[in-house]
């Protein structure tokens, strides 16, 4: 689908997509027409259109591509099964919601009534009641947990599903990162003590960090979220956070939630406990989203395109052939094959390109700009020497490799990618951490895009105060969470912004 | 789950589904309130209930829960991978489409356009132009296909997507069967050439045919709709039917279109062929969706309860303590615990049934009613002999297995027992198909549930006039398929209905 356009003028029909210039740029694979630190907004855009999302004509809403989606697909692979090992149960539950069932949390819905799409009608006909999208399945799923729960011995109930949520954001639409359809898991889960769902909300996180960190390559911080940034209607939430460099901003990566027993008390979900007696369940809701991939692209791209980590990258090798004039062409062309055939023996992704209408040169940019973990050359000295010539993505180290050990060599390319990847992004979000202690350190380090980490009296009044002293159209800054892992926090350390005896460590920015 | 109730009252707080007296007739596991042929409405939605759905407070909606999920999630997978191997790519496009989009295909949105449901809403704000929830998604995809397919490289171009969809349907809703969200793939595919497309079709269909009748156990027939039962907007339809005995009914089960270049006219998908000229794509559209779950039950399910085909069960063999008096309990806890193990170990979706608040009785009535394919009974007399009792779903046969030879001896059982719940399904079906020849045969047969099978002149205006001559309360009869297979038809062979000259033999029928 790279091919070159048989008819340029197609660009103007696919509607806010569509921008002549970057269709052709896109054509003829000459790259980026911006660079990730001058303008990272319109750098991010790009890269997402390339192959990853397509624009849609109803604003705020991406075609997922199979680039993007076969990435999609690899995390969810891991995750279901994981889950399915903690014995939580696939199920679906409808798109739809009745108002009197969305209403039934009060500040469950205050947090998300501004954003529910209504259905009114249908066909030419009016419906009797407008009926709402899902923008969360909590009130959808919890009347019948309070159905299904009965004894001691229905306990606990585990269930997930992978479905769209629809969430009428205005605030500007980012693809992956904020879109108002996306693609998410959302778990529901029911336990007869506290100390069971507080186990399991960890449990949860610790796979978030590892879609993260080990499929990703993309560093996380596991915390505590503030009150006023907590679930709407929830008990407490933690999440993984990540950080942005280049535009100073934090992300939340993915939410595991406690909500307590404030459901079960407006769902009555209660059920007769051993002794006999009825007694209400603990519960905890949980969620990854599409937007994983978003905090992927931004963390690893750079100004030759997207940078794909080896472990969810739907191609880790793209192999090219090099023919020189009056070589042996044909030997070229079956020795890239027999290299993809071995690769892939080796259970590797592999991938030719024999395109004969591309240029190598152009195939490089290409898969660059796609970001193939790992491209392997091969040209008419490599068939001599029987070798080939590797070069990587993250680093553009090549290397020279006998075609005889050819699939261990490769496979530990693609863990040294990985491992470098993540590496390399570990540093980078370091150097943003600054350690503050003052209102004048905080200002400036903001400025400064900083991930700071202060010290907090840990009240709401507070969080909000700074919200609105650092309001602007950047966007106020506000608590990320309070990461689980607590420097020491010396007796009498007061809170950056009150004055008040400091309760804890917080990360603090901006954030998407 | 399945767990007795603490509180029955909890019965009628689960809106329209929770009838209290089939609450407690569940909750005793006593079985079922009708039997099959006697009401089988009821019986179907009595099964339904059990654990496979939940209704939900929107008619048409229903809950899948995870004893029917898992079904979705086994077929899914086969499918998933078939469809991979022919480089067909996963993807996903947006719930939302915009009228503009929608209405281009006039053919085809005049088949829809009563059923689509229409978001008009967001918070408390009205949206500027109405949007609709896709009821398919060829107007979604097509116009980016145009974007996308540019020269002859670009070609073939074969996407995927698991979705879910609504249809807004006010004809009597059943759960799998007729709902107004259900879940599916649709599949959307371009081609250089119609012979490309025209194999494609046939490709798919075998697919589904595999889905009904190697994992569902349901024997279909293959065929082509009449132009009164094609896709709106396409150029022809395939589709595998089923056919409910009971009922006399018939249902499609899954179709694969070919929409030849409608489509692509209205859309613009053009491409610069090897030629240099610009020329049009051929396309495909195919699909199943849940659907194929409501067809296994019906056409399985007995006066106990469910039938699962073991190859889309999620628990295949259930193991069973059955103590006794003063014999030696833990024992035989312990034989059924490592039962299990050894099946697992061979790759046999197993699991024990040790709760101590239940009979082996109610045990094994809970569990024929979920349809298990397998019981395995341990009693004292078989841990004396190192054998276990097993116990057939389909047809009642016991037989005692020596615990040397547990995992050969059992998958052995299970492929048996799908290969018998084929046969019989084939053999009630095929008692039903009535050849006939004149008006008066095809009326007696219709009224006597027949699958009808009718030299027919193939004309749109006759098949129309069928359905008025045969329309009542039961619904119209019309064209089921005309099947791959024709019987041979004898030169001057009339139409039944229209005494004209027939062109071939067709299935006529109620359907669902």
């Amino acid at each position: 689908m790279a091919g070159p356009s048989g008819k340029k003028d197609k660009a103007e029909k696919a509607g806010p997509s569509g921008k002549k210039k970057k269709e052709v740029k896109k054509e003829t694979g000459l790259g980026l027409s911006v660079k990730k630190d001058e303008n990272f907004g319109e750098w991010y855009s790009e890269v997402c259109k390339h192959e990853m999302i397509e624009y849609y004509d109803i604003s705020g809403c991406y075609i997922l591509r199979p680039w993007s989606m076969a990435i999609w697909e690899i995390m969810q692979s891991f995750f279901d099964a994981e889950i399915k090992k903690m014995k939580v149960k696939n199920c679906y539950f409808p798109l739809f919601v009745s108002p009197g069932v969305l209403e039934k949390e009060k500040d469950h819905i205050e947090g998300f009534a501004p954003e529910v799409a209504w259905v009114t009608k249908s066909g030419k006909s009016d419906l009797e009641v407008p009926i709402a999208i899902r923008p969360t399945s909590e009130t959808v799923m919890y009347p019948y947990f309070s159905k299904w729960i009965r004894g001691h011995r229905d306990l606990p109930l585990k269930l997930n599903q992978w479905c769209n949520v629809v969430r009428w954001e205005f605030s500007n639409p980012t693809p992956f990162i904020r879109s108002r359809e996306f693609l998410w898991q959302e778990g529901h889960t029911a336990f007869a003590t506290k100390e069971e769902a507080d186990e399991e909300v960890l449990q949860i996180l610790e796979l978030y960090r590892r879609i993260y960190e080990e499929y990703l390559a993309v560093p996380v911080v596991k915390g505590m979220k503030s009150e006023n940034e907590k679930f709407a209607g929830g008990l407490y939430t933690t999440s993984v956070e990540a950080f942005i460099p280049n535009t100073g901003r934090g992300v939340q990566g993915a939410t595991s939630h406690c909500l307590g027993q404030n459901f079960a008390k407006m769902f009555e979900i209660n059920y007769e406990n051993e002794k006999g007696e009825t007694a209400m369940v603990w519960q905890n809701s949980w969620a990854y989203s599409t937007r994983t991939i978003g905090v992927m692209i931004m963390t690893h791209g750079d100004d030759k395109g997207l940078i794909l980590p080896p472990k969810v990258a739907s191609v880790q090798v793209v192999v090219i052939p090099v023919p020189y004039k009056d070589a042996n062409t044909q030997g070229i062309f079956d020795a890239c094959t027999a290299t993809v055939s071995t690769l892939c023996e080796a259970g590797i992704r592999a991938e030719e390109d024999l395109r004969d209408n591309y240029s190598p040169g152009w195939k490089y940019s290409n898969w660059e700009m796609k970001g193939v973990p790992l491209r392997i050359e091969i040209g008419p000295r490599d068939l001599e020497n029987d070798q080939v010539r590797t070069v990587r993505r993250d680093n553009g180290v090549k290397e020279d490799i006998p075609r005889g050990s050819l699939g261990k060599h490769v496979q530990e390319l693609l863990e040294k990618i990985q491992q470098n990847m993540y590496e390399v992004a570990k540093q980078k979000r370091e150097a943003c951490v600054e350690e503050i202690k003052t209102w004048d350190e905080f200002i400036e380090a903001l400025n400064k895009k900083k991930l700071i980490l202060a010290p907090w009296c840990d009240e709401e009044e507070v969080e909000r105060d700074v919200k609105a002293r650092t309001k602007g159209e950047t966007g106020a800054a506000k608590t990320l969470c309070s990461p689980f892992e607590q420097p020491e926090l010396p007796e009498g350390t007061l809170c950056f912004a009150s004055g008040k005896p400091a309760k804890k460590w917080t990360y603090w920015g901006r954030s998407y």
